[in-house]
């Protein structure tokens, strides 16, 4: 790891600490709402729940393996510096998450979609499948010291990416168009939603070479924020919409939270 | 311990984080999809639960234990290992994490069976016990220097592994014989995960005895792994199985998701 300035250090300390915050946020939002959804889609609830519980233990873990890989020391200048501790930073943290959650972001919004019932399972292990692929074929490009190695992994792992932009924006349009009222309007966003958050990942991926460095502490820096960002998109936000689309055609298909409210507990 | 290099460290340790993170998204999973099961097949919900809350607890020590078991440390050839840091890596936690969840998951297979109520109880209490005993007997070899003490204890331990195998596959095949429809397929196919994931152990048990030695840094890099890859199998996946088991015969009997969320609570 190269020298860190104070600054530098802490603007990534501070941003593991908030996405942490964030999953977590979003984890008690998600099991207190889920009583208020229709029970044909709190399965779709269930699992982007499991995907920010799954987000915060790594995100806890990736602040706690940051504040260990570094260490403040003084410099000639007279100034101080975080230099390498002698612990490494986890970066595979990162993947081990994307391999549990990516998978499950695919199956929850196919999860509160109204598609034949045979229709879904098949699709839902096609989708996820490319999802698990996509993460694992980025992986080997990410630990290589060289950024040729990474621009190749990169493009391979771009390959099931593409596949699951087909199935979302062409595969799954006749059944979103089937879709009525709020809900229609919310699973077309929510598709733009994922493409634009996950097309960041590959641009962050990118920056060691554009920059020409898997070293540099500004790149270092650049990727820790991006892959923050994101994940609080891509998870925390998404996360939202799906229940906002949950709540959506539960209201259209009659579901009355006054009369549940009555007859059932929180 | 060994001296192990940064990769051989490096994955043993993420493997530890992705298990604990696979047992806890179960246990979050299994809390809240519950209520989806008829009350009667609730208790081996309940039982698959403890069993991912208590190896999760388990995989968090044992990631910690094995953290602390090694520190980075220069090498003569200019680079890094990871060598002994003085504090032990306890093994034992997985044997305490077995003796606590193997007689749990043949437990919580008999609960989502249809058997006469007589029968339950006593078949439950023979085959725990039984599950026990094969934990509790294989430990003898697992903490022992030599592999000849190993396979003594591992063959002791196989037969009560054989006498549940016979239990399973012969004195339960009238009760799943039986069952109707999705839930007699289940049936059928957890008894094979179950063969397949318990048959992986003694695999991965044997394998200082197949290597010849007990502190080879790749062997015990394997079991590691082995090890993790049967536990997340035949917990996460086997308690899942057990859920839709119980998924499937509460549907066949006429259980209502939606007359549900009417009468019961979330």
């Amino acid at each position: 790891m190269p020298e860190l300035s104070i600054s530098q250090f802490g603007v990534v300390y501070n941003a593991f600490s908030f996405t942490f915050a964030a999953m977590m946020a979003t984890f008690i939002f998600l099991l207190l709402s889920r009583s208020n959804i229709a029970p044909q889609y709190r399965a779709a609830i269930t699992m982007s729940a499991l995907v920010v519980a799954i987000a915060g233990y790594h995100y806890f873990r990736i602040f706690e393996s940051w504040d260990a890989a570094f260490v403040l020391s003084s410099v000639a200048d007279g100034g101080a510096r975080y230099v390498a501790s002698g612990s490494l930073f986890n970066d595979t943290y990162r993947y081990i998450d994307w391999l549990l959650t990516v998978p499950l972001l695919v199956a929850e919004l196919i999860a509160v979609m109204t598609l034949a019932p045979g229709k879904k399972g098949a699709l839902t292990f096609r989708l996820a499948l490319a999802a698990a692929l996509m993460v694992i074929l980025g992986y080997p490009g990410e630990i290589a010291g060289d950024t040729a190695s990474r621009a190749l992994w990169g493009f391979i792992s771009t390959i099931p990416f593409i596949y699951i932009v087909y199935e979302l924006f062409v595969g799954l349009g006749p059944a979103i168009q089937k879709e009525t009222g709020e809900a229609k309007t919310l699973l077309s966003n929510i598709r733009l939603l994922l493409l634009g958050t996950w097309g960041f990942y590959p641009i962050v991926y990118l920056l060691p070479i554009l920059v020409g460095s898997t070293v540099d502490a500004n790149t270092i820096v650049a990727v820790q924020i991006g892959y923050c960002i994101a994940d609080v998109a891509a998870k925390c936000g998404y996360g939202i919409m799906i229940y906002a689309i949950a709540r959506a055609k539960s209201r259209q298909e009659g579901y009355d939270l006054s009369s549940r409210a009555i007859a059932a507990s929180g």
